[in-house]
């Protein structure tokens, strides 16, 4: 039904939480794989359709281009409401979208790629880049265990996954590359409970055509 | 009309965000310092309110407390729909999140303090952590620029205030603040339009009451 064009790359935990939004909302996709570790973020023709050299970028239809991965999760919960990736009230959706920026803000942007590759720059080892991701995703994930700490329930907010959980579950295959002490259950408990889903099995680094 | 509390600090550009979004709104709101050089979003009673250790905190009227910035302006947008952070339709909305998100999730957590306070005691100079903030500051901004070249208008799009401007103008006062050329006409000519409205002009660190 769609002529949709997803920008991304297997590792990219970005690209992971759109994947798993089209999965949920039973969207197709054409998928791209731009090679970050190759650059190809940055080649030109990538640079004319997101300014800024990131996956994920979503080409729309009639060739409009989104760029960021939680916009476009909102993006595709607007145009396609069912299931909803938020809850209906403010205050809820309020809480899920800040579990989602803590991730989305204070971890992902923090320990991504192009940060660990400014630290080696400056002449950090490979211990300390590797400290330094490890550190900025087990303090993440401790926050944004306590913020949930009140919300019971299968996923992140209850029994219906949210855009929280999309976040969540991508930074975690993050947390155990980088050798993260995985110090919360309850995370791990929503994790099992997400990848039971084809929408999320399917969206895995591993199972994507660029995986090597 | 309102019990509101605004946990901020004046230098906080996260926290000016939510205090130009009360401004529009005109809701009204008591407002709390906590003096990040001090480490006073470390402290319990803190952590209790917000468990991420950061600025800023909405607290409800009942108690209930948001965290994350862009939350909470989304939040305050739609309880108060009047004038609207974001325009009405899925892809302009989308495009606003996005400029929002590449300040917000893409330049600022990179450029904080708690980050800048790593690199210190990883041993980087005072030279190479300013460089770190500015280079983050204008890679980041030229992003943004190019974001918003197919968009004429007052404002990052078109002639009325939306979340992209709230997070465009408090990431300029840390772009002086760390010394980036200001290489970006079309943004200081936003910067400019915004500050000419008292939304803006009230909330600009210099005049909160615990500048310094």
């Amino acid at each position: 039904m769609s002529a949709m064009r997803l920008h991304g790359y297997f590792r990219s935990t970005a690209s992971y939480r759109v994947r798993v939004a089209l999965n949920l909302k039973r969207l197709s996709c054409d998928q791209f794989s731009h090679h970050l570790r190759k650059g190809e973020q940055r080649a030109p023709a990538y640079l004319a359709i997101n300014p800024q050299g990131l996956v994920p970028a979503l080409e729309l239809d009639g060739g409009a281009v989104l760029t960021q991965s939680l916009a476009i999760c909102e993006y595709l919960d607007e145009i396609a409401p069912d299931p909803p990736l938020l809850p209906a009230d403010p205050l809820p959706r309020a809480r899920v979208r800040a579990f989602a920026q803590a991730i989305g803000c204070d971890i992902h942007p923090v320990q991504n790629l192009k940060i660990l590759d400014r630290l080696r720059a400056l002449g950090l080892d490979e211990d300390a880049v590797t400290g330094w991701a490890r550190t900025t995703i087990e303090e993440g994930l401790d926050a944004c265990d306590r913020l949930i700490a009140g919300s019971p329930g299968r996923y992140c907010f209850g029994d219906a996954v949210t855009l929280a959980d999309i976040c969540l579950v991508p930074q975690l295959v993050n947390a155990r590359r980088f050798g993260a002490v995985l110090r919360w259950p309850r995370l791990l408990a929503i994790e099992a409970a997400c990848l039971s889903l084809p929408a999320f099995a399917d969206a895995v680094p591993e199972r994507q055509a660029d995986a090597e």
